[in-house]
């Protein structure tokens, strides 16, 4: 019964992080913030569905936890703006680390390596599966800001050249979304979403 | 781009998710409503944790894509509360099934016909997968119900005999999940969060 506690009481943690809210805004909702645990859940259909544009096939059972997963130190960490500064940032993945330790630390040691080593991997980037799994979550805040009047991008100035840097990842990965993100980012220059620069 | 077109089209209309509101209480934030989105997070994270109890191995890429997908009826169709009268829940049914049609339909054929035929195996509930997904949505609320001094049972005179015939699908599926659930509903009973009878 040991292993079934540690798991139950995993669970009951990851309750906290429908109380962590980021920049983005729920349209649907009254246009209140969203939080990490519902968009979780939305990145995960995402590549659910997006998965047949990437180039090389990835593996979306794999995808798909990784982005279950992605966010849930920020239990501990909180959530960090993409487009903060540099030092904020290079703050936030210490905090990051001790999280995934401690979280996932909560479970029994094989599931503990397991999840803990598919969020390094999802962190590292470097893998095709982790690299598709960065890309749906730099998809989704694009696609909700064009339908929301530029939203987190209008309200906290943010410049073009920062959204390319964040999702040109997506080039060579999966080119058809490469070339409709590149669109779109072009229309929120046009429409005064984003800096020109 | 007719295919993305139609995916993104899907992705937005999944936003609406966020804004359906279940009896469940989420006590880490402030002990508001559950909302179908985060709880289809949480249910998925459920699955990827417990599947080790499955007597029958089950493919836990099926069940967590059916929890993924399970509540997006709920877009048109709303959320019942499980232990609503037994004309309410058939009304529901029929709901569903239109909103299913409506909102998997608003994809490219193929992906239309997949998530449709996996969201029905779910509702049958006769496969291995289907069952243990079904599972670990039943398994949650009370989880969380046992962490928040009764939650929603306790606010709506559910009856112990409700829940035990709402989750002893469990019982041959996860014997261990089972013993340790009808013990909570014992317990629940004890406490007075459940009439007894």
């Amino acid at each position: 019964m040991q292993d079934l506690a540690q798991q139950l009481n995993f669970i009951l943690e990851l309750d906290r992080l429908k109380a962590v809210y980021r920049k983005v805004m729920v349209k649907s909702d009254k246009n209140r913030q969203e939080n990490s645990a519902e968009h979780s859940w939305h990145i995960s259909m995402l590549a659910q569905t997006l998965h047949v544009y990437a180039a090389e096939p990835v593996n979306v059972a794999r995808v798909t936890t990784m982005l279950l997963i992605h966010d849930i130190v920020e239990i501990d960490a909180g959530d960090t703006f993409a487009f903060a500064a540099q030092a904020e940032l290079d703050a936030q993945e210490a905090k990051e680390l001790d999280a995934a330790n401690r979280i996932f630390g909560l479970l029994p040691e094989k599931q503990y390596q397991e999840m803990l080593n598919l969020w390094l991997e999802f962190e590292a980037a470097e893998t095709n599966d982790a690299k598709f799994a960065k890309a749906m979550d730099r998809v989704l805040p694009l696609l909700q800001n064009m339908k929301n009047d530029g939203g987190s991008w209008a309200k906290h100035n943010v410049r073009k050249s920062e959204v390319i840097a964040r999702n040109n990842l997506l080039d060579g990965l999966a080119p058809k979304l490469w070339t409709y993100v590149a669109e779109q980012i072009e229309l929120a220059v046009e429409n005064g979403w984003l800096l020109n620069e």
